[in-house]
């Protein structure tokens, strides 16, 4: 196997530059760290352009079919992003999301701005079988630490992006868009049962007037102790649930 | 009234020692810092010390029977733990909290070490009505980061303190202690309707054996999707709002 050990090597100049938002959207590529990550990725289907492991570390047998390169420690801490690097990069074709389908619903975050609540958010989506991620401006979701927030979750979810003054229309006709309020919504329990769009606002404005006006629903999460509100993370990851205990509802009752 | 200005001013070294663990524990005081946390900390009847204001903020009108001080931009600047220094610093009397109410449960933090997770963790224990706080080890609570993370939330909390190799057996007695654990528990509503302890775990190994014998209870979160499990803050304000909903169901429904 190559070794990997000048940081003057354009391959890791280039792979250094997917560190930049900008570079990863021109070349439509993703930098993962960490062999569980680079694993969910790979058994999710995604395509590995490079796959890079430092001199002490295991080769999964798994990966021997993949492009494999051997990198110094230099390399390693010129490439990862990571506070302890795992010995594990790899860069991978950025994924294109199969087609929205409007009528399964899934999580929509509107401006959500910081990475960890969108990386925690993506997190609780996939835990909860919201399987399609619809982002309208907000943090990159394939920045680092949206990646490393979402701990490996983000590799089964369908990501779509869109700019933040796209109209929710896009998501229209299938599944009810489903707003979460800090007040004046139904509570959880009273949802009819079904998948919905579930909708987060920023963390500064929450939802404005129009996307408002554009949800079928407003949920409100009940709330009876002397706190304002809770952060987006937290409130969503509560709705993920809430929304979840509702489609489970119907599976075990007997419904028509 | 008074201007604070100069650094060496002992009141102001005092206040600053205030921002470590074993000088907030040798003279029982806390600082807290915002006018909203303030506020909340007097309302919920804590006793300040000293209530400095800089120089361009605003006196809030319900404050002038406390004992109040200006301070310079300097002064605020070394005691203020915030990225922008709000303005508002007080020094409150480490308030003693009512005596463990067993029967009425709450929360249970067992070496939980990040201040994010433990202040997040009160912020949803209060929006939940779980009042009583009970932390084994871990992070600090009237550490800066903890009181931030709770976003205000700490001031109506009963929080009680004990060391880390204590025993469970001090909650014994009352309502139920209920452990959250990634597999094998209870579903949220298969739950006996009432009060219960809500029982976690560190970030890195859960409940030991022995803490999970104590519990009568063992809570799982259903998670259909491909995630391994939820870091602790998420999954436990998603339990404490499973544990409200079960609570709220019997106000709800007549129950004999």
């Amino acid at each position: 196997m190559q070794l990997l050990s000048s940081l003057d090597n354009p391959l890791v100049k280039h792979l250094r530059s997917l560190h930049e938002a900008r570079f990863r959207r021109e070349v439509g590529a993703v930098l993962i760290e960490g062999q569980r990550a680079i694993d969910g990725c790979l058994l999710a289907g995604w395509k590995p352009q490079h796959i890079l492991l430092s001199e002490q570390v295991e080769l999964p047998t798994s990966w021997v079919a993949h492009p494999l390169v051997r990198m110094s420690q230099r390399v390693a801490e010129k490439l990862s992003q990571a506070s302890t690097p795992s010995g594990y990069i790899a860069a991978f074709s950025l994924p294109q999301p199969a087609p929205l389908a409007v009528e399964r619903g899934g999580l929509v975050l509107v401006d959500v701005h910081d990475p960890g609540n969108v990386g925690t958010l993506i997190r609780c989506a996939a835990a909860f079988q919201l399987s399609q991620c619809v982002l309208f401006g907000g943090a990159d979701p394939y920045s680092h630490k949206v990646l490393q927030a979402t701990a490996g979750a983000f590799a089964g979810m369908q990501i779509h992006r869109y700019a933040s003054d796209q109209s929710l229309s896009l998501l229209a006709g299938g599944a009810p868009r489903c707003a979460l309020v800090v007040r004046g919504g139904q509570q959880p329990p009273t949802l009819k049962p079904g998948p919905r769009w579930l909708v987060l606002g920023s963390e500064a404005h929450g939802l404005d007037e129009q996307r408002m006006a554009e949800c079928e629903e407003r949920l409100t999460l009940p709330m009876p102790g002397a706190v304002e509100s809770l952060n987006v993370a937290m409130a969503g990851a509560i709705a993920c649930y809430a929304i979840f205990s509702t489609r489970s509802t119907t599976s075990t009752e007997a419904l028509p």
